[in-house]
């Protein structure tokens, strides 16, 4: 059923779409504000947004934690956090409008008085800010505080709204560890918040990029006719990191590449790459047409030559001398959580039956890059002697989501001479260069959007547990088929990983 | 019926296609040797050749003319023109051993003796310089002189070879200025020369990224699928001058844009933007596309609204002051011959059916360029709002034949920030900076392709016969139609261009 949000739906509203969207009169909680997200990403992305003028009049934002903080010593450390990490510039003024709005609630997840004074700091707000008892909760915490949180919002009647005012809440990433345990956590959220009031944070969706996929796909003649088992070979989807885990050890082992990045980033482009054409962007239509694909999507078999998982070995990383993933601190030496996952998908649809989606992840990589490649297939007949052509590779569509957001096509093209040479070349368009407009944050986007109840890039539940039981045999077949291969730092991951496409007779790019 | 060269032709040989290709002993008499032509482009070219080592060790030629001239003032004369023109630095060792082959017979185009003395002449060269007999005679001379020296050919015995060494005959246009006098001209040359032993210059075709076009096209898979009317909205195949006629004004009088660009440069861009895909790039095969597309294209009528032509007005171009038309020197004022020339076709084919192809052509416009633009039909549906897309126009794939020899593609990408805002972008490829490899001239290309008997980039006598009859019916029409309109130095000419696209709901490019 189409949410009656189709209607204010900036994206099919009647105004002109460049007109700024501006917040209506709200507030938002975090909980967890002392922690690293909070003050490197939310704190700094609402003083974005109250910088470019996008947040009401009177936007108020409370932060919930166990320091014994007044609001001063509270507002202190948002401005260090938003002197260090905002976008835009530091602006007094705007600032101080901000910090007018800014309380602090001292308190526990699991006592009823904090929450109790948590509730009468929101009617008392209210009535002072004018937020019009209109409250996004932002669980910036760890899964298994969910559900106290969520009980004490449902038990002091915060997690719903009246007729005239709203309440979500914003989730985070871990959405559980497989599809059981997300759809317990799932359970948890949706017993007091009702799923077209919660916001899950994928924040790759909030990409300029990953959101390019769609004007790309949908507003052009070009591509569309292209994107099909007729024409492509392949996908790769790769995101690389050329950091290893350092201080994260500890959080990341049991976690792992494929649960941290492959489930929820990784499909997500995925389905953005290879979902239908939606009706429009209005939430409902985006979200089923991601659950299609999803739906469709499976890993394909034997795992033991289509998938691949590896842990960074000490070694050289430029000029720099690096650690071993077992010896990071915090990390169990014979723990076998991988810093590297490959996989090889298929989908099960009229578009794409026969083209496998090659998607890995990995940590300590040649170089920090999140690319989308489409690979196509050669042309069916070549009216060229091979000699010609043999240096000719894949016509390519490459789509960069991180850093140097753009595309890239590569094709052939003659060798100047007299003779007839065909070889690759690329032909680049790069956002930084094309646009004079500057790309927000991530988080920018998918705040405001949250405080707009614009939800078309936020996955649902459906679209999590599904994502989860695309991977979960996967996963269950590593946890029963020994340790994973070492990979140099500084390499693209273990030989296996070089070995799923070798089998097909193909290559990852070196991004 | 595949010339023999099928199976010699480069583009098929099974040898490395990245091999230089040198021609076999050989001699090239040059008639018209003293011309701005031969001065400019010919003499020059020769030199670039056997600086790059792709010329026989006996590489021989020939100037006629009728100056009383020595070898050695010949060689001097030849010396200078080098200096000045060539592509390729001078090399003194270089040039001694081709000016060791440089020859000067003197002599009147009618005078039996002229061409008896240049027989024996090719005889005794034939001896002391091992050129096999092997002959080509490049006629840089007005049409009017073709009937005397082909005659004198065929007289000497000169015209034809024998069992083991060729005789081919390279010609200039204009290849006449209507359809029957292109049928007489190419029957006073075929009745001395075989039509295989025919090669017709145009120069356009010797250029690097008109050979690319086939590249582009017949080497990969991202452009054939979309290459059709069921994508392409329509064609604009533009040549423009940012010069006025100057010097040429007398010689041009009579002639017109039409006829010395459409008629050949434009028509055969797009016989090879319009082709169908040949088996291969023999010639043969080449030709027999490009006449059948030829045969399937019609200007559409009426005239009055498909076509337009003009004639340039004084006025400035940049800060220079420029003359108009009519008081250019040579020019009668009373001529209605035109400097700008528009025209619409269609090419009755399941390809092409329904997508206008627009050509233009004229002097003293806004910019020197030429290219071929494809514009894309708008997608079949966009799930955006209107205003979303309203700053978007089609997609196009432009092909930049000079200057700045390239490929750019526009589309619609996400504009940076919260909203939805597509906007056009240009993703661009420039041959200077693919690659580190000189485009040859191209008339290298064209003097080694003649002397290799590699025909597939010359037109024949049906291709130039079917581009008169695709022309004629305009010229016709504008004889018996008033005056061109005037248009301004610097602009995109006259009004009833515009007039051509505006009533088709479209507009030319502003490259």
């Amino acid at each position: 059923m189409p949410s009656s949000s189709e209607w204010t739906n900036p994206l099919r509203d009647p105004r002109d779409a460049r007109l700024p969207r501006i917040a209506g009169p709200s507030g938002m909680v975090i909980f967890g504000v002392t922690g690293d997200l909070a003050k490197k990403k939310l704190l700094p992305a609402i003083y974005d947004l109250a910088h470019r003028g996008l947040l009401p009049a009177g936007f108020t934002f409370v932060g919930f934690g166990r320091r014994e903080w007044s609001n001063e010593q509270f507002q202190d450390y948002v401005r260090d956090a938003v002197e260090e990490k905002a976008r835009t510039e530091f602006d007094e003024h705007v600032w101080q409008r901000l910090a007018e709005g800014m309380n602090f609630v001292q308190g526990n997840f699991d006592s009823n008085e904090s929450f109790d004074e948590l509730a009468s700091t929101l009617s008392r707000l209210d009535k002072e800010r004018g937020t019009g008892g209109n409250w996004a909760f932002y669980l910036s915490i760890p899964p298994n505080s969910f559900s106290d949180v969520c009980h004490q919002l449902d038990r002091t009647g915060m997690a719903v709204g009246g007729e005239k005012n709203w309440r979500r809440v914003v989730i985070e990433k871990p959405f559980g560890h497989d599809q059981e345990s997300a759809h317990k956590l799932n359970e948890i959220v949706n017993a007091v918040f009702p799923e077209d009031a919660v916001f899950r944070i994928d924040h790759y969706l909030g990409k300029e990029t990953v959101q390019n996929i769609l004007a790309l796909r949908f507003a052009n003649q070009l591509f569309d006719p292209l994107w099909n088992a007729h024409y492509v070979d392949h996908v790769q989807i790769t995101m690389a990191e050329d950091i290893g885990l350092g201080g994260r050890a500890g959080y990341y082992d049991g976690i792992g590449a494929a649960r941290d990045v492959i489930q929820n980033h990784l499909l997500q482009l995925l389905a953005l790459v290879a979902m239908e054409e939606p009706i429009s962007f209005s939430p409902h239509e985006m979200q089923a047409e991601k659950v299609k694909v999803l739906r469709a999507t499976r890993p394909i078999e034997p795992f033991s030559e289509t998938t691949a998982r590896g842990q960074y070995a000490a070694g050289w990383q430029g000029s720099e001398k690096v650690k071993g993933l077992r010896e990071e601190e915090g990390f169990d030496p014979n723990s076998n959580t991988e810093t590297y996952a490959a996989c090889t998908l298929e989908i099960n649809s009229r578009r794409w039956a026969g083209v496998p989606f090659y998607l890995r992840t990995g940590k300590r990589l040649g170089r920090r890059v999140t690319e989308i490649a489409i690979v196509f297939k050669n042309p069916p007949h070549q009216p060229f002697h091979p000699g010609q052509t043999a240096s000719l590779g894949n016509n390519a569509v490459v789509i960069r989501v991180q850093p140097d957001e753009g595309v890239l096509m590569r094709f052939g093209s003659k060798v100047p001479g007299s003779a007839m040479e065909v070889r690759d070349v690329n032909m680049d368009f790069s956002y930084s260069e094309a646009f004079t407009e500057q790309s927000p944050e991530a988080y920018e986007r998918l705040i405001l959007d949250a405080l707009l109840d614009e939800a078309s890039l936020f996955p649902t539940n459906e679209e999590v547990e599904l994502s989860w039981a695309i991977l979960d045999p996967i996963l269950d077949y590593w946890a029963n088929n020994g340790a994973p291969d070492e990979y140099a730092a500084g390499s693209w991951g273990p030989e296996s990983s070089d070995a799923i496409l070798a089998r097909d007779g193909r290559t990852w790019r070196r991004p």
